[in-house]
């Protein structure tokens, strides 16, 4: 990904393992702050998972490999389990830790399992940029939500990277984000990564999204999953669901866009999935201001659930797939 | 309304006119402030409704009606055309300076004809909360957008006025209250009103409205509206479409709460709306704070459309309506 800096446009990833150590952006602080966080420790990869250093589905998946490294060097027992208990809905950290005790059991090198298992992912990832960049053309306003960027994947990112092939191919669009309360995640990141990349874009508070949608203003909506079922039904983001539907009731293509290790076999449709809670706070507060009465309580969903319906298609690394024929791919 | 205060629950309105002088609770600085703006002059009442000091379609059109009020009193000649130029979408604006322009052309004392135009608002939002009482029954969970409740009308408010006669008739209820970005109206002030009410309520993201419809947990929706056409469209709170979609899309009924005034008979449809744009910084900043990059660009539509199809009644001061038949009454 591009991150420009004092010293114009580096090249570089959202993390990188050197020296026994994770170093991670700090997703939290950004934009305005760029601070590298360091994990050396199992304990310390739990906390940047569930505090959300890092976030996005295949990224947690990553993150998670790595501290399964972490783990069994510092002889941890229960590795797996710790790990995979840091956040319920993505699918990707079971992906990935079962990736790892898979290399374990078959004597490899965990560290170079973790790289490999890094490397698979983006190259998935930039495999659904090209797969899916031809659905965008000239002139499209796209709409996105939340992050589905590099910062979520560790490059090209899954909604984000038919974005990227497309203008790098030459494409002239632009792209509305949703902010994405109550983490930002779409005002913070998407928006940071788009400059980023010198794609033209416009914040919009999350409710203007079905605004554009029924005034035309909207082409295509490409958003990223956090875990798929054999059926298509999805979860992503809280607010992926809203979008979904106004698409639909507007004739709008709706496409998601991920790796099929997102897809969790065992679940037949979307109401088995878990739908991780969060902290009121995250709801009540904003940072560390509080914007209702300090009597009124919040239910904060991190995720929502959307029939395959309202799909219109999957943007996968094997090509764009519809709901029943993802299973083939798995 | 019931305001907590230090010395217990007060009965009193979110605005009074007394020594020549508008009072206003400051509504920008609710809920963790309590202040009293004082609009003098013309100019000042001009500046309590664009700025939002007051905001919410009915207690617009009260507060310019007080506005004419001080603008004839100060011997201002635009004072109808400065009044309506303050915010274009809200219909109630129009209805209130043609009430006062009328007095006026019939010789009447003009501080009497706002009182009256007041009092007749307030009198119509409580026929509104007894027309739609009956629509909430125990038990229920309810959802509504943005603030139709006292602050936007006097008293009684338009959606949550059914909310306020059911709760006074004991039945028991709760409300999931939509935060409404980007000013947070629902957050700020229904969650403020309904605590002050005594009424059970929960905050919610936008984005999550979405989540409790589909998982059966919502039951009915109420809203507000600025403008209402001919044919039923009508304007609300940027963010009210989607709900709108995603209750039809879950067969919830989705009730739109207004007085007849809010009715433009001129509007053969909503695409003829005039939809306010506002400041890009509300949608960048979080009050003071930056929360995307320094050159991200927003757009801030401060209304949506909804069209009527999607609405499965007006509840209105005659009693509950359908689309077809909103026009007799008017």
């Amino acid at each position: 990904m591009k991150i420009r800096t004092e010293n114009g446009i580096e090249e570089m990833r959202p993390f990188w393992f050197k020296d026994n150590k994770l170093f991670l952006i700090d997703q939290r602080k950004l934009p305005l702050e760029f601070e590298i966080f360091e994990a050396r420790t199992l304990d310390s990869i739990v906390y940047v998972i569930s505090q959300m250093v890092v976030r996005g589905a295949p990224a947690i998946g990553i993150t998670a490999a790595y501290g399964y490294v972490l783990g069994r060097m510092g002889g941890r027992e229960h590795t797996f389990d710790v790990l995979l208990n840091t956040r319920p809905t993505a699918y990707d950290l079971k992906y990935a830790l079962d990736h790892m005790v898979k290399a374990e059991e078959d004597g490899k090198d965990l560290l170079m399992a973790a790289r490999e298992y890094e490397e698979m992912i983006i190259s998935k990832c930039k495999k659904i940029g090209e797969n899916g960049a031809d659905l965008i053309k000239d002139d499209m306003t796209l709409l996105t939500h939340c992050n589905a960027g590099a910062l979520a994947t560790g490059d090209w990112g899954t909604a984000l990277a038919p974005m990227r092939v497309a203008w790098e191919r030459g494409t002239k669009f632009s792209v509305l984000v949703d902010e994405t309360r109550p983490r930002l995640q779409g005002a913070r990141l998407t928006a940071w990564e788009l400059l980023n990349e010198g794609i033209p874009h416009h914040l919009i508070a999350d409710n203007a999204a079905g605004h554009y949608m029924s005034t035309g203003q909207v082409d295509l909506v490409i958003v990223g999953a956090d875990r798929i079922c054999r059926n298509g039904d999805f979860a992503n983001k809280i607010g992926t669901y809203e979008k979904a539907v106004v698409a639909k009731e507007n004739g709008i293509p709706f496409y998601v866009a991920a790796p099929v290790s997102t897809i969790d076999r065992s679940l037949s449709s979307g109401k088995d999935i878990p739908i991780e809670e969060r902290s009121q706070d995250e709801v009540t507060n904003f940072r560390s201001e509080r914007i209702t009465t300090l009597e009124t309580p919040a239910k904060n969903p991190a995720f929502d659930v959307t029939h395959a319906r309202f799909v219109t298609g999957f943007i996968t690394e094997f090509g764009i797939l519809e709901a029943n024929t993802l299973l083939q791919k798995l």
